[in-house]
C-alpha cells in the first residue's frame, strides 16, 4: 500500500494527514463520540470517529483510515504503549473487509475462554493480543537458541522426518504409506544429528518429532518442535556446562526481549544462579544425590524410584531457588536401562549412565547425555535391547569410520514456552496443536 | 577436551606446545617421514609424523597430537588456508577411533563418486571438504533468507505438518494413520501461514513439505525445505518488490559467506541487476511478454503454451543477462485455472492471475501469488475445483473475521542450493535425501 503510513511511524507526523491499515481491536462508544484501537505490526493508534461515521464497525474489520495525528490531550495520554501521546481523527474511512459478528467478547485483557473454544476458533482467538503474545515470546525462544548455537559454533543441519526404521525402537510411530512401503515418522533428529558429527563436529537443528502416544494430557503434543544440539570432542564435564550455558542464556535472550509480556502474564524474572553464566552457578546433582536429598529436606524416601517423580521435581526447584538462587537443576547420571541405546554408561559404574536432565521451575525442559561413540559397543547396546542392528545400517556406518567422543542435548520447545509463560496447557503454546482428538477441528470417530 | 587448542588457534601458538583433536583427511608418505593433513571445526592442520609413528594411520581416523606449533619453511607455505604457515611436529599420537579401511579414495578434491555410491555411503561422503562445502552454502542461504525476513518485520512462526485435509487438493500427498483416523503430510505451509496474517501481519517460516510424486527425476524429492513468506495489507507491484528484495538479499548474503567455496565449484558471481536492490533492475514480463520476447528473440513460438517450458526459461535468463544484466527474471500473469484456488484473478482479465515466478540462471527457484482475501469469492474458487469448502473449515474462518489484502511466495531449499552451485541433481543438495526408491538405504520392492 503505497500511501501507507505505519502506526508507529505516526509519531513522526504529528500535526500531518496519514493513512493507516489495520485492524479494528476494539470501539468505544461515548454519546456522539466513537474511538476506535487500530492496530498494524507495529503498534495500537487511537482513532477518533466524529458524527456517527462508523456505527456499524466492530472488531477485526480490516479498514483503511485518513486522517491528522493529533496529540492527546494531557489526561489522555496513555504512558504504556509507545503511541500513547497521540491519536487520529478520521476524515475518511474505509472498511476494506467485513468481519462477521464475533462469537465472543475479545476485547478484554484476557480472553477467557475453555480450552475446546480456544481452539475450535484458533485463527480468531490467535489475534488477541494476549494469545499472540505467546508466540512472539516462542519466537524469541527460538531466536535465543540459534544465536546461542552460532556463538558456539554450530552448524545449522537440515534432518528428514521420514524414516526407514522407527529411530529409538519404541512402538509409538506413526506410519506412513510409502509408495507401497512400510515408512515412519522420525521421534527425533538424534541419529541424524549423530551422524554428521564427523562432518562438522557441532550441530543444531530445530525440527518437528512425532508422538503417536495415545495419551490425551496436558504435556503432550503429537507433532512438537524440538531444538536439537550436538556436540563432537566433548566429554561429559564439559557437555554439561554446555547444556546449562545453552539453556541459560537462551532464555535470558526470550526474557530480555518480552519485558513487558512477562509481566503481564505475572511472570517473575528468571533466577539464573550467581554468579550467571559461570559454571557451578547451576546445582549438579545425580540422581541419587537428589534422592539422598529429597529424603533429607523433605522426608520423601525415593531411593528406589529409577527417575525423580513430579513432586520431586518441585522440590529440588524449590530447593535449587532457596540455596543457589536458581530456577534451574542439573540432574545426572539415570539409570542405563532407562535410557535410549545410544546412552553411553558410567564407566565406573554402567548401571547409571552419562545422562542429563535440565529441570527448570519444577518442570524437566532439557535431555541428554554422553553417547556411546565406540561401533561394537553401539552394536552390543541395540542388540541387548531386543533391536536389530540392521535397521541401524546407515547410523551404524558413521561409527564405522571414525567417531569422536561426543553427546548433546534437546529441549521441546513447546514445553518450553509453556513453563517460561506458566500456561496450563501445552496447547496453548502451539499454534495449531495436534492430539489425539484434535487435528486442527475435532476428529470424530465416523471419519 | 580440556587439554585441547582448535586448529585455528594454533596459529597464535607459534613454538608452543598443544594438544590438538580430530579427523586425519589424507595422509601422504615422503620416505621416512609422513605427512597428515588433521582437521577439526576450524580448520586443517599439517602435521609431521617423525619415525615411522604413525605407519597403521589412515583417512577418516580420529586422533589426537601433541605436538610443538612450527613454522613451515618459506617454500612449503600454503597461502590457501589460514594454517597454511604452520604446522605441528607430533610428540605424542594417539588413535581415539579407528576407521574401517575406506571403500573408495576420499583424497582427491572432487569425490568423483556416481550417485549411488554417493547415497549409500552418505554418512562417510557428507565428510569429503567439497560434499561439505554443500550444506555449508545451504546454511547460509538459510541465515540469509531469515536475516532478510526478520529486516522486513516478518514474525516466524512455527506451523504444523500433519493435517486433516490435502492442503491444495493435489491426489499427490502421503497418507498417515492417525490413531484410525485419516491424515495427511501437509505439501506445503500455505493455508497456515495466511491464516497468520491477521495476527502477525507479515510472517516466514521455514518447514518441510512433503510430495508423493511418483516421479524420479533429478529435480524431484518427497520430502523438500520450503521457504515461506506472506506479506498482509500488500498489492501486487509491492509484492513483486518484495520477491525481488528477499530473493536477491538471501543470495547475496550466501554468496558473500561462501566466495572461496564457489570459486571452487567454478561458479560465477551472481549478477544481480543494475543498480542492485532497486526495484525494476530485475526486469518484469507477464507470461504472454514473456512468449512474445521467446518468438521475436529465440523464434518459438509458444504463444498458446499455458506456462514456460524448460528452454524458454533458459532463454529468457540468457536473455536478461545480456540486456539487463541480471541473473534473474520475474514472470508474471499465468492463466488462473494452472493455479492453486488461493490464486487472485486479475480483476482487469480474470483469466490469467495475480501470480508470479522468479527465473534464476534458468529454471525457476521461487513461485507465490497475490492471494484471494474475499471469502466469498474463495469459496466459489474452492468449488469450481471440484473441492469440498467443508475440508477447509478453519482455513476458512480466518477469512470470516476479516482479512486484508495479502500474498506471499516461497522457495524450495534443495533447489535453490542446486541451482546456486550448479549440482546435477537435487539429491547432492540434501544431506538425507529421500525419493521413491530411497529412504537413507535403497527400498527394495520385498519390504
Amino acid at each position: 500500500m503505497k500511501d501507507r503510513t505505519l502506526i508507529l511511524d505516526c509519531k513522526n507526523e504529528i500535526g500531518k494527514q496519514v493513512n493507516i491499515y489495520g485492524f479494528v481491536q476494539v470501539r468505544r462508544d461515548h454519546g456522539k463520540i466513537q474511538f476506535l484501537d487500530v492496530s498494524d505490526r507495529t503498534g495500537i493508534m487511537q482513532v477518533v470517529l466524529g458524527g456517527g461515521k462508523g456505527t456499524d464497525i466492530r472488531a477485526q474489520d480490516v479498514v483503511k483510515i485518513l486522517g491528522q495525528v493529533n496529540k492527546r490531550p494531557e489526561h489522555l495520554v496513555n504512558k504504556n504503549i509507545p503511541t500513547g501521546e497521540i491519536e487520529i481523527y478520521s476524515e475518511e474511512f474505509e472498511v476494506l473487509s467485513k468481519a462477521e459478528e464475533l462469537p465472543f467478547d475479545m476485547g478484554g485483557k484476557d480472553l477467557n475462554l475453555q480450552l475446546p473454544t480456544l481452539l475450535d476458533f484458533r485463527p480468531l482467538t490467535l489475534r488477541h493480543p494476549k494469545v499472540k503474545q505467546i508466540f512472539k515470546v516462542q519466537e524469541a525462544i527460538i531466536d535465543g537458541f540459534r544465536r546461542t548455537c552460532q556463538s558456539l559454533g554450530c552448524t545449522e543441519i537440515v534432518v528428514p522426518t521420514i524414516a526407514a526404521s522407527s529411530t529409538e525402537g519404541g512402538a509409538e510411530v506413526f506410519k506412513l504409506d510409502y509408495f507401497g512401503h512400510k515408512a515412519f515418522m522420525t521421534q527425533s533428529p538424534q541419529l541424524y544429528k549423530q551422524m554428521l558429527i564427523p562432518v562438522f563436529e557441532r550441530v543444531y537443528t530445530i525440527s518437528h518429532a512425532y508422538r503417536a502416544e495415545p495419551s490425551v494430557t496436558t504435556r503432550h503434543l503429537t507433532e512438537v518442535t524440538q531444538m536439537d544440539l550436538e556436540f563432537g570432542f566433548c566429554e561429559f564435564p564439559e557437555l554439561l556446562d554446555l547444556l546449562e550455558k545453552v539453556a541459560t542464556d537462551t532464555l535470558k535472550y526470550a526474557e530480555d526481549q518480552n519485558e513487558k509480556a512477562l509481566k503481564e502474564f505475572g511472570i517473575e524474572k528468571i533466577a539464573f544462579g550467581s554468579p550467571r553464566g559461570e559454571a557451578g552457578s547451576i546445582p549438579r546433582l545425580t540422581l541419587r544425590e537428589a534422592q539422598e536429598l529429597i529424603l533429607k529436606e523433605f522426608g520423601r524416601d525415593n531411593r528406589k524410584e529409577k527417575d525423580l517423580t513430579p513432586q520431586d521435581e518441585l522440590d529440588l526447584c524449590k530447593w535449587a531457588l532457596e540455596k543457589h538462587n536458581s530456577d534451574f537443576v542439573t540432574v545426572t547420571h539415570f539409570p542405563t536401562k532407562a535410557k535410549p541405546f545410544y546412552t553411553k554408561p558410567d564407566p565406573k559404574d554402567p548401571e547409571y549412565s552419562l545422562s542429563y536432565d535440565l529441570l527448570f521451575r519444577g518442570v524437566e525442559v532439557l535431555s541428554g547425555s554422553q553417547r556411546i561413540n565406540d561401533y561394537k559397543q553401539l552394536v552390543e547396546s541395540i542388540k541387548l535391547r531386543g533391536m536389530d542392528p540392521k535397521e541401524f545400517e546407515l547410523y551404524l556406518m558413521a561409527f564405522k569410520f571414525g567417531m569422536p567422543l561426543e553427546g548433546g542435548f534437546s529441549f521441546g520447545l513447546e514445553r518450553l514456552t509453556m513453563h517460561m509463560l506458566n500456561l496450563a496447557n501445552v496447547r496453548e503454546a502451539s499454534l495449531f496443536p495436534r492430539d489425539m482428538e484434535r487435528v486442527d477441528i475435532r476428529l470424530n470417530k465416523s471419519s
